[in-house]
C-alpha cells in the first residue's frame, strides 16, 4: 500500500449544501484519506454535515476552513482540478484513473490537493487556473451531473486503487515547485508583461491564462521558477544602452 | 462504448432511507444505467427519494418494485453481491473492477443484476446465495462503510470505465508547433538571453538545455510559440526610460 495517500488533501469550493460535506469526509474516509479543506462553506459547522458524515466526524472536527482558495493550496506540489465541463482553454485533462496514478506519484513526495467546485456551477476559470491539471469522471454525456461526494467517493476510490497497486514510481523524482512559488512567478511576470508593453492591463484577454496553461502543462520545479523569475529580474534591470 | 451496460440493473434490498433511492437513480444515470429494481424499501415513493434524485426522476418513475429478491433477479444470467463483509462460505470474490468486467462480459449477452443489501447490515447469507459471484469495493479496513448510494457510485462508475474500455480521448487536440517553429523560439530566446546579460555565451553552463527540457515537457503549441516570441520581440524594442 502507498502511503503517500494520506498527503492528499480534498479542497471543497463553496459548498451550498452542509450534507454534501458530511457525506464527502464519509467518502474519504472508507479509502483512507483525512485531509479535508473547506473554502467558504456555506454552512458549517452544521447539523446536516454531521449527520451524513455517520462515522466520520473526526474528519469534520479536523478539517481547515478558508476564506480562498490560495489559502487551502499553501504548501501544494500539484493541484488538480476536478471537473466535468470541458473547457475552452484547458489544461491537460486526465480521466480519474490517470490522474490518481499522477496524485499518487506526487503525494509520495508531499502534499497534493483534488479541488472541487460547488454543487450548482462547478469551479470558475479562476479557480481552474489555480491548478495543473484536470481530472474528469467518465460520465453519462446526458447527464454527467454527480452529487459532489459521489464525485469525491469517485476519485477517492481511484486513489486507493492505485495505491493498492503500487504506482509506477517516475524515474527522476522532480523536485516541483510549490503552489506560492508558481503563483509569485506568475505575478512577477504579469509585471513585466505589463511593463514591457506586451499586456494592457485595461485590456488583458486572456494572456494570462494561455501563459499559465503552458507552464502547467511543464510542470514547473523549484530550479526552473528560479530561472525564469532570474531572468524577469534581469530583464528590467538590462540598460537600453547595450542593446 | 459496450452497450451491454443498458442490460445490467441495480436492485436494491429492503433500504431503510428512501434518500438513498434517489441518491442511487442519480448515480446510476450519471454513468448510464436505468434499470432499477427496489426489493420491499422501508418508504417508496418518498419526498427524499425525489429530491436527492435531482434530474433521474425518470429512473424512479420507472424503477420495479417487489417483495422478493427472487422476483427482482427474475430472468437474469448473471446475479453479482456487492459487499463489504467477507463471509465464512463467501462465493468467488472479485474486486470492483474485476466484477464490472465480468458484468459487462454478460451483459452483452442478456440481463445481469448487481444487488446491494441494507445500509446498517448489507446482504443477508440467504440473499447473497441466491447470486454467483461477490463484488466488494476495496476500502479503509479500519472505516470500510461506504454510504449504499456511493457503492452504487463506484459499481456503476466501473461498469461506465470497463464499457468504454480505458481512457478517455483528450477533449481538444494539441494544435502543436512544428520542430522548425520550437527551434527558432529556442534560438529567439538564446538571443534575448544573451542581450540582457543572463546568459554568458563563453559559460553557458547548461541553461539552454534546462529551458528546453521545460518547454518540451509542455509541448509547446503553435499559438504558444508566437506568443513567447512576441514577448521577446517587445523585450528588446522596450525603451528603457519607461521602467
Amino acid at each position: 500500500m502507498n502511503q503517500g495517500i494520506a498527503n492528499v488533501r480534498i479542497v471543497l469550493c463553496r459548498t451550498s449544501h452542509p450534507g454534501n460535506i458530511g457525506a464527502a469526509a464519509r467518502a474519504m474516509k472508507t479509502m483512507g484519506l483525512s485531509g479535508l479543506h473547506l473554502v467558504s462553506p456555506k454552512w458549517f459547522p452544521h447539523i446536516d454535515a454531521t449527520a451524513r458524515a455517520s462515522g466520520a466526524e473526526d474528519l469534520l472536527e479536523q478539517c481547515k476552513v478558508s476564506d480562498t482558495l490560495d489559502e487551502a493550496l499553501s504548501g501544494v506540489r500539484l493541484a488538480v482540478a476536478v471537473t466535468a465541463r470541458s473547457r475552452d482553454l484547458s489544461h491537460e485533462v486526465y480521466d480519474a484513473r490517470e490522474a490518481a496514478r499522477i496524485v499518487l506519484e506526487e503525494a509520495a513526495r508531499g502534499d497534493v490537493a483534488l479541488v472541487f467546485g460547488t454543487e450548482m456551477s462547478g469551479l470558475t476559470n479562476e479557480e481552474v487556473g489555480k491548478c495543473q491539471i484536470i481530472s474528469t469522471i467518465s460520465a453519462n454525456p446526458e447527464y454527467s451531473s454527480l452529487n459532489l461526494a459521489a464525485a469525491v467517493q469517485v476519485m477517492a476510490y481511484e486513489l486507493r486503487m492505485a495505491a493498492e497497486q503500487g504506482a509506477a514510481p517516475r524515474e527522476k523524482p522532480l523536485d516541483l515547485a510549490t503552489f506560492e512559488e508558481i503563483e509569485h512567478f506568475y505575478q512577477h511576470l504579469e509585471e513585466t508583461l505589463v511593463k514591457i508593453g506586451f499586456l494592457d492591463p485595461n485590456e488583458p484577454k486572456r494572456l494570462m491564462q494561455r501563459l499559465r496553461r503552458l507552464f502547467a502543462r511543464s510542470r514547473l520545479e523549484k530550479i526552473e521558477v528560479n530561472i525564469l523569475r532570474g531572468i524577469l529580474r534581469d530583464l528590467t534591470e538590462y540598460p537600453k544602452e547595450l542593446r
